[in-house]
């Protein structure tokens, strides 16, 4: 119990350095880049609000398992933007890497626990993942939206590379999608996202 | 539905607010202030992988959901230092309107579900509010350990001031006490905490 729990507290220490990750999407009406520690709390508290809205019922306690965890392997690997067109945003050696001697600094059962929690989300297939998924798709959209394009505009980055990375939303809630379609519809209108 | 959704998306950007409430407390082994949604993510992420040291067993989802928004009212009430000798921390009618009106934005059934959750943990009464409130005293005591005794040294906090808001590890978990209550003798002997 007490070496577990030692394993456990070193594993709480090196996580302290998600805060030090950050984004390329800046926080709401802000000039300030968002952490992933930051990022990590609001798409689980929006998890937490909108599951009633999931297309099939989630477990919402594995959703927020996958949101909390799903960036810890940038500690390492760092932030890759999800319109860099160099580099692949998932699934990278390196972060898979990153995860084993991240998560590998617990107790051994909660270290494959969290490693799968953490490729399920990466694959996207369960309802879960594809649930969990749609909130780190949304977030930004809500962020770039209240900061005039925000990254779509410092990037250039058009509406059709948006929509099509966007689109996964549907996956996890028809409902949340239509939102986010006619946000996006909204902004080419309002000249914040270019065709 | 859609009238439930656009309350959640306000509820959701209001709270990114918390991402500017800065705690007196510091990150660990450094000079920049933690905020409240870095440590909201940090302490759900704690009770995930700590939840089995809990004297009972907890309702995980529970205890995650108190510590994703124990603090949301600070947007509005700010945050009050536990070692504040002239304001109380806990239930001021400032942080209770904070609640009503914060909460509020979401649709009713929801307000009322988020505000019984941040009341009972406000409560500490329940399995899952002690144990939270035990990941609420854990963190700023590796913090201030990390950082050659942080706001101890900061305020001039003495030992016994310390212990005394420490002891309610125990009421959520006396295996983590055990391993706290060696923390804070450490920190004597090496004189980070003055007797």
């Amino acid at each position: 119990m007490t070496d577990d729990l030692l394993k456990q507290i070193t594993f709480i220490k090196e996580v302290d350095k998600l805060k030090y990750i950050l984004r390329k999407t800046k926080l709401f009406n802000s000039n300030r880049n968002e952490n992933d520690a930051e990022h990590s709390w609001h798409l689980s508290l929006m998890a937490l609000v909108l599951a009633g809205h999931a297309n099939q019922p989630v477990d919402l306690l594995k959703v927020i398992k996958m949101l909390l965890i799903h960036d810890i392997v940038e500690i390492d690997a760092g932030d890759t933007f999800i319109y860099d067109t160099q580099k692949s945003h998932d699934n990278t050696a390196e972060e898979r890497e990153a995860a084993n001697r991240i998560f590998g600094l617990l107790p051994a059962d909660q270290a494959s626990e969290l490693i799968a929690v953490w490729e399920e989300f990466e694959a996207g297939q369960t309802h879960e993942a594809k649930f969990a998924r749609a909130m780190d798709r949304l977030e930004p959209l809500l962020q770039n939206t209240s900061n005039n394009g925000g990254t779509w505009a410092e990037f250039d980055v058009r509406y059709d590379t948006v929509y099509a990375k966007k689109k996964v939303i549907q996956n996890g809630s028809d409902t949340i999608w239509q939102y986010a379609e006619q946000l996006l519809n909204e902004n080419v209108e309002k000249g914040i996202l270019k065709k």
